[in-house]
């Protein structure tokens, strides 16, 4: 069990918790029985000099804000940036962190009560660090097509809620197989994202990344920087649908996500992928200069 | 909100709390930040004499094992019934309750604690008893085709998940289209299941209900006791998958699930269903006869 002195808890509507072994959630909580419920997550880095920053926070708070509209679950943006201010500032180690924030709908039994929120804090684990020089990946199906979330806004297509279990399974799956992630398909073959990360990749001078619109893949935060940066820099961006076999042939891939960060694809269903230290470095540097 | 007297919570290794109201979860749970777990629930009924049963207590029991089994989290099944056992007794109030028990994989940042698991009790609510009567029917798309389970574990297909925010944004919609529940359908336009509730429909003098291999439909327990009732009585049943189009011409057809027991659906997408207050009853009772 990690010491209590290396994580952080705090409520939405009470702070910081003096004891992060507190239980703060109720059993009848919806986001515990029913997953009904969105989070973020971030990193979280602490200088030397005790400066510190949260990756992408603006961007973190204004896609939970469209997680929890399409939950129809109230955001009070304003309050939860001043409980995540806090909790940065309260966060006592140098080095990274994963912050994490939690909305659910409440309590099942008191439906006029507040939402619940949660957040905590922890060291970022060496794992995740060390997936960074690179992941070898295997494809599996999502069981769906492309385009599956058209016009189905039941089906919470690219909103980030408290249902991971398929993706917590999808990882599991990964071990199973040996590798260090997995990448989900569609019925017809084609990339869409990995459980907890999205899909960047290169043809030649410009950067490719799966589509939103109807493919419920998330909208990214650390995509989404790594192509702003790139773009201010004139390469040119796309967003597409890509089969795993010209994936496989593409000039580079990449699973990014705030964690891992820029992460190469080192090897796809056991076909190595072409490497390129100079264009890992290129994203990475893009993440950085917008974060 | 409901009277602190009309709840009870009790937790996996402690037992019936004397304050339901007090908070039993961590922050940091997997069930809450990933719905990493799963759940089962039934109806507790407690007679005028005091006596009391929860229906058909041993199947749920063997269904949260298989749910476990998927996820891969430990069930110790007698703690799990030594629980329910007390909590069944120390529930007080004579009538109809919703009885719930979640397992989740437990601390994230306490990977070898044991899992968490609580109970609650509740008066079952007077809508979903309402709709015992009758329920009209909107069918709406989830997406995938009718086997897009086969092979392909990681999808958690059958498995009660607490990963439940597209069940619960289904039934958000059925309200929005002005109905009491919403039928999933495959992309090939046949019937799969309702978000908390079985589909059987009835052919003549036989029964049917959708299969389960590779379909991702929740083997219900409730439809199981009505298919072993009626088998015991010389009713042909029969798993298979049904079309809309041939659900609207069928002789009648029901959502079924421990709480609204037998539900006869009215209509569906507004097309009239066939209705037989004699099989409406003689569903309730096999229900009742094996529970």
């Amino acid at each position: 069990m990690a010491r209590a002195d290396e994580r952080l808890v705090a409520v939405f509507g009470r702070g910081v918790l003096e004891h992060p072994d507190e239980p703060a959630v109720h059993a009848d909580d919806l986001g515990l029985t029913r997953g009904d419920g969105c989070f973020e997550a971030t990193r979280l880095v602490v200088f030397a000099d005790g400066t510190r920053r949260a990756d992408h926070l603006d961007a973190h708070l204004a896609r939970m804000a469209r997680s929890a509209a399409a939950l129809d679950i109230p955001f009070d943006e304003p309050s939860w940036r001043s409980l995540l201010d806090d909790v940065i500032a309260a966060w006592p180690h140098e080095g990274e962190a994963g912050l994490r924030w939690v909305l659910s709908r409440g309590r099942e039994s008191s439906p006029s009560d507040p939402v619940t929120g949660v957040v905590t804090v922890v060291p970022l684990g060496a794992s995740t660090i060390a997936q960074r020089h690179g992941v070898h990946v295997a494809t599996i199906p999502l069981g769906r097509p492309a385009r599956a979330m058209s016009e189905a806004p039941w089906l919470l297509g690219g909103v980030k809620t408290l249902s991971y279990a398929v993706n917590m399974a999808a990882a599991r799956e990964a071990v199973r197989r040996g590798v260090d992630d997995v990448l989900f398909t569609s019925t017809e073959g084609l990339a869409l994202e990995a459980p907890r990360a999205a899909l960047i990749w290169r043809v030649g001078e410009s950067l490719g990344s799966t589509c939103h619109d109807g493919t419920g893949v998330l909208a990214s935060i650390t995509q989404a920087a790594v192509f702003a940066g790139a773009e201010a820099d004139g390469v040119e961006t796309f967003l597409d649908l890509i089969s795993i076999e010209d994936l496989q042939q593409a000039d580079g891939a990449w699973l990014v996500s705030s964690g891992r960060l820029t992460a190469p694809i080192l090897s796809l269903d056991g076909h190595s992928l072409r490497q390129s230290a100079e264009w890992t470095a290129r994203l990475h540097h893009w993440f950085e200069a917008t974060a």
